[in-house]
């Protein structure tokens, strides 16, 4: 039978769990090893050593500071490892290398600790990563909120036509991947205690795949994909819209949107174009291609919904016109306060 | 004359800072971009899109949690630089792209994060690297504590012999590169107000150069590289005797030390060994070039106290053993506890 002192030592995060000394080393063998281990990251050397396949990649980071940390449809590592990955996918890239930084409360749970370390195991495996390289630092109770993580990756660019949101060009056609506003709702009453029926879960998933398939099958005249994920897709399409120095115009009804997230939304008078999501992507292609990929996409299991929402246009240049259910339009700016502080 | 609202709202980070939306965009735009602009990261994809010269890169990441986040010598941000390409020069490569990821309590002034900004700029333009991708994340107050920064990197790997700490071998020499514990005897007098004269620098250095110079004339007698952070000079040298299955063998009386520095140890208690440095290197050689590489770099700004300070044998296989000033010998065992939290 174990002493107290023992179980204490065990089940909690101390300082010394980031000391670079021996509990430092324990919980990276026995933890961190043992989910991601693979041969670059076992070395245990300052840097991972890594292979590229092509000379042209994709680098990537993001910061994960989402509450609560657990929550219907994933945690914060399974999002962390999504959140990186789908970034490397917009830019066209085949995500291959993930490194991981942990920074952890003081007394935070190892079983908790472990829980999300196991789902990001998962969510690499789904997404045909490896976590190569890592880093863990311990701050004190009261100095931190449980756990952040960032991650960064790298992706091997193959294609050989540009990509990205200075590649949009007047009469393109716009495509959302499904259903928006999941994860920011899900998040949202969560924390608010808000129940809903069905229950609200978080969209978190690799876009990776489906990025893959529409790239290959359409080339060129795919030209940009972003995540809507902070700001929503309000923010992306601002971001589009400015990039490219033209208008978009989409309309409210050709938007998915789950029921469950609808009401939530109207109940809470909060506009589902500004939610995150954080499995859904905005796919801009060439006029004529749109129906094409929706009908090519909806095959694939993360996107049954997928819809042309909208086009470019050179009017209005950098604004986003919405068609609404009365017919009007009116424009979309970028938020200007915070409406879900800590959506991931 | 801009009216009191206004001044709040231009002093400190809010939430909305965090958003994705206007104040996220204007807070990248006036800060970010104005230092660190470059063509990738103007572009603010989702991903920056790279050249690699090399095939064969080293990807590498790390977290700053440093308490105080300014202090003699440096701040947050240059520390921050300095750490992740100091860890990918010590594979070896040479150090080309950062990320940075920012968690900001809400609340933090934006004067100060101008002042840090304007130190990582400075950092990269010395050690000759481009931030070409960044997040932001704000946490509520109390959150968080002021300001962390993960920084993750990739550099170009041009030699072609084995490097790191597994081509370690009996005989080997080990060097030190400078003066040991400046770093952490730095911050912990800084955080304990404790007052030294001489003050106390931190020796937070970019070491690409330095490790290029060494590698550029010695080639493949040049066996590992590390440089001894959290756990000091003592973890450093544990971590290369179990990665080799060697034993260690340093001398106390060969260890480089600055006087205040020494001082400050014998007063507060602390073994120097344990103590992290943030602009060193321990660099092992084969057996007879360890003299040379020496006096090679002590002509080199960063390294005037460079020292031969023990050698690689058979002898207790994956132990570090230092001999006193009074002639006897002790095993350096790896730190258990945590004697200096957030030294980095």
């Amino acid at each position: 039978m174990s002493s107290p002192v023992v179980r204490i030592y065990q089940e909690n995060i101390q300082l010394a769990h980031g000391s670079g000394g021996e509990l430092s080393n324990k919980l990276i063998s026995e933890l961190f090893l043992s989910a991601f281990g693979n041969d670059e990251l076992n070395k245990m050397n300052d840097s991972a050593v890594l292979q590229t396949k092509t000379k042209k990649i994709a680098f990537s980071t993001d910061s994960f500071v989402v509450d609560p940390i657990f929550f219907p449809g994933g945690d914060i590592g399974k999002l962390a490892v999504h959140g990186t990955v789908n970034d490397l996918a917009m830019s066209g890239a085949v995500p291959k290398f993930l490194s991981c930084g942990f920074i952890i409360e003081e007394g935070f749970p190892i079983s908790d600790l472990q829980k999300i370390v196991n789902s990001m195991k998962v969510a690499a495996e789904e997404a045909e990563v490896n976590i190569v390289t890592g880093d863990t630092k311990v701050v004190p109770k009261g100095k931190g909120d449980k756990l952040f993580i960032n991650t960064s990756g790298i992706g091997f660019i193959e294609h050989q036509f540009s990509l990205g949101a200075e590649c949009i060009q007047p009469d393109d056609e716009i495509i959302i991947s499904g259903t928006i506003a999941d994860h920011g709702m899900c998040i949202l009453s969560q924390r608010e205690q808000l129940s809903f029926e069905p229950e609200i879960e978080s969209d978190t998933a690799p876009l990776n795949k489906l990025v893959k398939l529409v790239i290959d099958k359409f080339g060129s005249a795919v030209h940009a994909f972003r995540d809507p994920t902070r700001g929503g897709v309000a923010a992306s399409l601002n971001e589009f819209a400015k990039s490219s120095n033209t208008g978009i115009q989409i309309e409210d009804e050709l938007i998915p949107i789950n029921k469950a997230v609808k009401a939530a939304c109207e109940i809470l008078g909060i506009d589902p174009l500004y939610v995150a999501n954080e499995g859904k992507c905005l796919i801009v292609v060439e006029r004529g291609y749109g129906d094409e990929v929706v009908q090519y996409i909806k095959h694939y299991p993360l996107a049954p919904n997928a819809a042309k929402i909208g086009q470019v246009s050179k009017k209005y240049p950098q604004q986003v016109q919405i068609k609404t259910l009365l017919g009007t339009t009116r424009f979309v700016d970028l938020p200007v306060g915070e409406q879900l502080p800590r959506i991931c």
